[in-house]
């Protein structure tokens, strides 16, 4: 059954999305969107090498052309003939911190397009091909989930470019759960609140020293899988998941 | 003192934008921002005609270039030498109920602009002014106050694209709270929970018929005075208004 | 009209209770209500000595043998054949951090007794009294008020007895929100947060020293009066209120 | 390692205290506590048949004598030795919809010793061993984790004394995540949304008749399960858990 599954992961970076593609290459083979091949050519070798299967597609999420090509080239050569089981949406907007009145509005717009125009289009291009794999009963309900982060619940002094994309994401995934879960979709959004521990956030002053004070992008990739697996009868849409010494 | 100083409302068409600029004009002169003169000319005649002051400035919100040009002409002819003394940010991208996979993206765009783009810049242009006025000692700490709806704080099915862009807005009013609250000035968000009693309203199903069951835009209005009347040492930020037969 | 109607509040100390029952008594006799008669004397002699008209009534509020012995004076004697406009319910149990483990139950009885069954048998006292408000169009909705705190929205360490009163508190004023506003009675609920200006918070490491870092308790008292004359049209249910200078 | 930690789970009782002490038997020697034998005798027969091992004690949670003396023989003969790997409050007041004012105060402190005193005392019982159990390095992280409803977080027309009950229980959960979590403790709090699917809710009108309309509690025990699993680099504090169907 399951071998006519497949999943996708958008933003298929290192840290959660990596994380994420080779927790569903145990279960299911995994497409890789990003907009650049460099963002997912190793973790498709790691995963094909370790006897999974993955394969890499190129596309920006917030740009409808560029998303159309990627879908068609998955339906017609990718995954031909294959059912669409999850899909995880984890690319951003840049974070940075910076006095509002330096923001340029290009930093607004850079976020809204990441984080909330691209997991439109993501959906839009997901949920037709998540309803399809409902009747086919797969042993898991078809999902979606969706990446945030502290600030997709809470609007901080100097963040608020960041947050304003965050939250955006935050209401279309509510919303998205309120219209599909009921015809068997199972849509989820996981609140990462604080750093994840890859070589990027060495030295971040936050927890850094601390043995685990950092999120495990596998751990993140465990939930994941763990939201895939519920039952119907009892979906989570909303988690957060922190270090046990992050402040909250 | 306060002859001294203006108020300036964006999205003044009919509605909690009229009723805002009325409010206002009993203490300030007022400049009311719209994209087509349409849309105020009424309200600045009237309020002209009772003895008040004030003015109208075509712009588009979302653009910056448009705003610039209106702020110039505010600071330059409209209301030269007057410090600004409150900005109530009104405008809004459509509310549409729609379901997911018939919503364009240009939906979606147009939501952000009208939300959250549109506040963003029109902070830009207002923050400064409002911080220029705290020392000052104006009887009421500038303010910068931001409209929101239920849509603000929960996505429903077939609003995602509304709450998408509420959410945004809600996202920066917050995170300016925390930035230029310390500096002295107030920047509020209410969540406007309900349908406003206008002409376009009437015939909606809910609570129609039902006298008070739609909110007075002048209720609103006297809730943002209020907002900005607050001494600094109690700022709301958040405050949730709807009729009182209003379920929630 | 107003003549006729009264007001009464709850847990009558210095601070907001005092503060209160003096914005009140502008427009309403006031009743203060506290255990002690040294907790609302004083500010009752002054009412009384500025022309206004203020008693006060000595009860447990968390005692209902005692609540009804009050409320039974209240009408026969203290202001009989008066319409009741608004109760405030400002009482609480002890605020204090300290470890889990070092806590005893009797603590976190004492804080439920406080603030969630003082607030449910006020509210069971005054309710019908509102009701009865209701159709003599009086010139505001008739109003109950509970005061809250940080603690009634987020559970901090060493705080959990206390924010366990205080999400109580907040449940109950929430339930009868929905359940009396639709019946015209306005219930609304205050998130004071931060310390108020009082002698016993002089020298709290807070915000001390800086000018209104602390709330001013007349500005909460006027908070509440603005709720209280809010139309059945726009009725908040909860804001927050916090110094200009307080993180959040 | 494993066989040498064990759990319980207080209240016991048909449903979610059921289930997740079903599930916990697949790993740890398990304790079931209620107030009455009959709640969990049938369920620790079938433990116990199946090659598990369960004991029951009987106690009022709510009550620190009976507690301490469960506790006790816990320690003394029950589990003598063992180190408390996780414990499940599950226990609550009683779920009654009535007008606020026909609600006896006795329903409200009823609510409040169930959910909130019962939750306190276990917590002050069980916290202390499961810190014991930190430096053993189990093979999960030690784990406390409170049953929450849609109650705990929402209060509804005449289900404020429910809520008031299970506001408190929220209020401490978090208290505790955030005063334990850094030592080591995992203390998880889900939100029930839903009707669970046990004889007692057959007809519940809502979402009757739909298959997986109602809360699986072998799901719910899954997810709890789930919880405890989870590595101290990326700890859940609070999840929903709802049927695919439910409103939310």
């Amino acid at each position: 059954m399951s071998s006519q599954l497949f999943a996708i992961i958008a933003g298929a970076g290192p840290g959660t999305g990596r994380a994420t593609a080779l927790r569903f290459a145990k279960a299911y083979p995994v497409v890789l969107l990003a907009r650049r091949p460099e963002t997912y050519e190793e973790t498709v070798a790691e995963i094909n090498a370790a006897g999974g299967r993955a394969v890499g597609v190129s596309a920006d999420a917030a740009d409808p052309a560029s998303l159309d090509g990627a879908f068609e080239a998955i339906g017609r050569e990718l995954m031909p003939g294959l059912r669409l089981a999850a899909a995880v949406y984890n690319a951003a907007g840049g974070f940075a911190r910076k006095p509002f009145l330096e923001t340029r509005v290009e930093e607004l717009d850079g976020n809204f397009e990441g984080s909330a125009r691209g997991f439109f289009l993501f959906a839009q291009k997901t949920l037709p091909l998540l309803l399809e794999t409902v009747p086919t009963s797969p042993p898991h309900a078809p999902t979606l989930i969706a990446t945030g982060a502290t600030a997709s619940v809470r609007g901080s002094a100097q963040l608020g470019t960041f947050a304003a994309g965050m939250f955006a994401r935050r209401a279309l995934a509510q919303s998205l759960g309120r219209e599909f879960g009921p015809r068997g979709v199972h849509v989820a959004h996981a609140v990462i609140d604080g750093a994840i521990d890859i070589p990027r956030t060495k030295g971040y002053a936050v927890n850094d020293g601390v043995e685990d004070g950092k999120l495990s992008a596998e751990a993140i990739a465990e939930s994941y899988w763990y939201l895939h697996t519920q039952p119907r009868s009892a979906f989570t849409h909303e988690l957060d998941l922190r270090p046990f010494v992050e402040k909250f």
